[in-house]
């Protein structure tokens, strides 16, 4: 499954089940809120080392492939009802992150005594 | 740009920048949900028919576009660093609310006072 | 009971259950946002007429009281944790919204296109 | 400052900037996510030795209070629109909570390979 199809079969899915009405632009970025909410809970209280071992328990990896469909489901139906095309302006982010954050000199980042952020957003 | 595409790209972007070490799942997580929450901001003083209108304003289209493709960056990522097949995991998830939800008798719907939910996630 | 009191219920409630190792900042962030998550979730597909109706329908009701509880003994454990004096912080940011936002003129206010936002936060 | 003053002042602030009608209960859980996200976006990169000392780096202490008293000013606004009592639902969860989670026997803790949770909300 593609994105596209992806799109599709949710259009269907809402289409079938008379939710269109539902799925305004303000009520979809609530759900996706919310979504991230319940994958949040499933990491909250693992230390680093047991959210690094997640996916070796076996429920606890069933939650979280869950929990991130789920998000990527009102992500991509935000996108169709808003008319984004997810994909390209995702591709055009990562460019545009390509200039903003010029790869460091390795020694440069020993010296860095401050989290370098990774910071890809904002 | 597909979905294999953007993880590689992210990889290497995340590697260049010795940023590796910061994209822990708990980290990844958090970002996912700030990126969420900038999403968020976006629309919450929007009325209902305001948020319909948003990609017709051309600064507010360029920030949902940018605040969604960080949303779709951090997830992404985050599915890489747990070895979560994302859009596998979207599918499934799919099939599960097809029979979770079965399609609803339109005669019925509208009888019903109550939302529907158009709940897919949970 | 009053802020100072929830505080320390929730020292002896933590320390008696052997949490305050997991009631790291970051933990805490992550479960204040899971709550939200959880409390955005009852509201998300109302309509902005049954949103503000929500209180008259008696389990709706209580489960806003509950999320709206748990968003503040996490807002309120962390504040502890950080020694962060949250009424102190919340009147002091009063008091900077007054002058960074001065009360409009009403006639203004008719004519302005745009939502104000309403935006004491960022 | 107690939280019925911390009330009366929002309420205040508001009717003088005819900022009422943007805050909808489903706005306010908006907001309230928002600059829980903002909150967050403070905390995610740093490990959890930087979080623990967020408070003695200047900078990053005012902005945290900053963030902190956001949440709470948009948790209270919500509350007086809902007509919640937040303090009273706040100690209502604790009595639950004591009742939910006895306290645990420090041995057995010790022996139990899984976290605990400290999970005092959902």
């Amino acid at each position: 499954m593609d994105m596209d199809e992806l799109l599709e079969r949710q259009r269907e899915f809402a289409a079938a089940r008379d939710w269109e009405k539902d799925h305004t632009p303000k009520n979809l970025v609530m759900a996706l809120s919310g979504e991230v909410g319940e994958l949040t809970e499933l990491f909250q209280w693992l230390t680093p080392e047991q959210a690094e071992a997640a996916m070796r328990d076996e429920e606890l990896a069933w939650n979280v492939r869950d929990e991130m469909a789920d998000v990527l489901l009102y992500l991509a139906r935000l996108a169709d009802v808003l008319g984004v095309d997810l994909m390209a302006a995702a591709e055009a982010k990562i460019d545009r992150n390509e200039h903003r954050f010029p790869p460091r000199d390795r020694d440069d980042a020993a010296h860095d005594p401050r989290p370098t952020g990774g910071d890809v957003g904002s």
